[in-house]
């Protein structure tokens, strides 16, 4: 829950903000070359399950970091597919190069790129891009909006909303093990609406207004960073199912505002 | 399982689909000026639950059912919203303007236009129409394609995919009843990939080849008739759980290719 922009001066946060969008750009030829096509071949990379990776995320994650390494040398980089970089200069690149590869594959526009900029406190940037919708949400360094096909719209969580009017969203119904399965049913049995599916793009809805509450778990470094900043940027609470600061991974329950965010932590950690 | 399209002439089936994108292109406007609106209001129209409508809903269905009273007063007009209107014809326009309401409201672009016209014995053709991402598909009456920003596209269902490598689709994990739940999961359990909450976009998705199965229940004949009419067309295969047509709503299972469709009905009648 930190935000951390106070120490980046406003001349290089234009300056990061640009190559995140060089980056983002790049991902989407990678990633629209393949999606719906007949030559995309997943393979998988688990050792049991399925655990899909395909070209177009090696091939996103790799356009990426060719431009890091030319425009932002200093920087730490570190993606889902090609792992860590170490660099000096305090800030790191998180990247997830296809967010959500299961409906990559499947053809359904929910996936995203998933470009965070952390310091040492946690993430301070990012954007959640969805090439096919040419959708793309990005917050923090000052910025809080979504840059679409009829221009741009700002970024604002809606507020107000009790949690039995609430909708909530998750990846999966099967989230996590069978203790984290009980938490959430206790969230989701008190809302309004439950949607499953979208991956990245619950949080990039999230940001926008249209839902309340995302809760997963189970999750990497790379699939918070981005969200994380946007949802903050937007108006909204993250954190961990304790409270605690989530871009480490693992369980995340984000809100549109603090008195939702509250209201689901206290269900998440108590019968 | 019918096609029931020898019937119509050449003539009139080009008369006929121009009067189904008439009709989506109506729906497109009044579901986009509502879609991810502050103005969006849900009215719940459920006795005990919550079953959500909206103004969006409605106006989109009375768009269309104007047209038809223009255009084909003799049709029968049968609308989730409004109900039917009994004509002589012998065609009956079977029309859900929001299928996925909920996604609808949670700004999720996995809700449609669906526009159905059947005969006698069934669909004839049909219309999944999702205004937001600008993707038509369209099949039946000669035709199997969608139309995009991008153009046209051939829909053709994928061919030769075995059950462990299919990708399943349902709208919700909690299908029907304890007995259609577990035959749900006989299925489930042994494919490759299960999505859900893509509502209508599960059938356009089997129809474009992107995935090989949909498995539901519950429905209405409106949420029903474009999707068969849609997947018959690109070469799939859709009948109820016994096999029979499906087109009176309840379960269904849609496959791309028969040998899949077998195999889907065979797990879902026996343990």
């Amino acid at each position: 829950m930190t935000s951390g922009t106070s120490r980046i001066s406003g001349e290089t946060a234009e300056r990061l903000a640009a190559v995140a969008h060089e980056l983002a750009d790049a991902a989407r030829i990678e990633t629209l070359r393949l999606f719906r096509s007949p030559e995309l071949r997943p393979d998988n990379k688990a050792a049991s399950g399925f655990d899909p990776v395909t070209e177009a995320d090696r091939a996103s994650e790799r356009a990426m970091r060719a431009i890091l390494e030319a425009r932002r040398p200093g920087d730490s980089v570190l993606g889902e597919e090609f792992g860590a970089r170490q660099g000096d200069s305090g800030l790191t690149w998180i990247l997830d190069p296809i967010d959500g590869t299961r409906a990559f594959m499947a053809g359904a526009p929910s996936w995203g790129v998933l470009i965070g900029l952390s310091d040492a406190r946690g993430p301070v940037y990012g954007i959640i891009d969805q090439p096919h919708l040419d959708e793309r949400f990005e917050g923090g360094l000052g910025r809080a909006r979504m840059l679409g096909r009829h221009g741009q719209v700002p970024l604002a969580t809606r507020r107000g909303v009790a949690l039995a009017d609430a909708t909530l969203m998750s990846t999966y119904p099967e989230i996590g093990d069978a203790g984290e399965q009980a938490a959430f049913r206790r969230v989701a049995d008190r809302v309004r609406l439950v949607r499953y599916g979208l991956d990245c793009y619950a949080y990039a809805l999230l940001a926008a207004g249209h839902v309340d509450l995302v809760i997963e778990a189970g999750l990497q470094p790379y699939d918070v960073a981005a969200p994380i900043a946007v949802v903050q940027a937007a108006g909204g609470v993250v954190s961990d199912w304790q409270g605690r600061p989530a871009h480490g991974g693992g369980r995340i329950v984000a809100a549109g505002s603090p008195e939702l965010h509250a209201r689901a932590l206290e269900l998440l950690n108590h019968d």
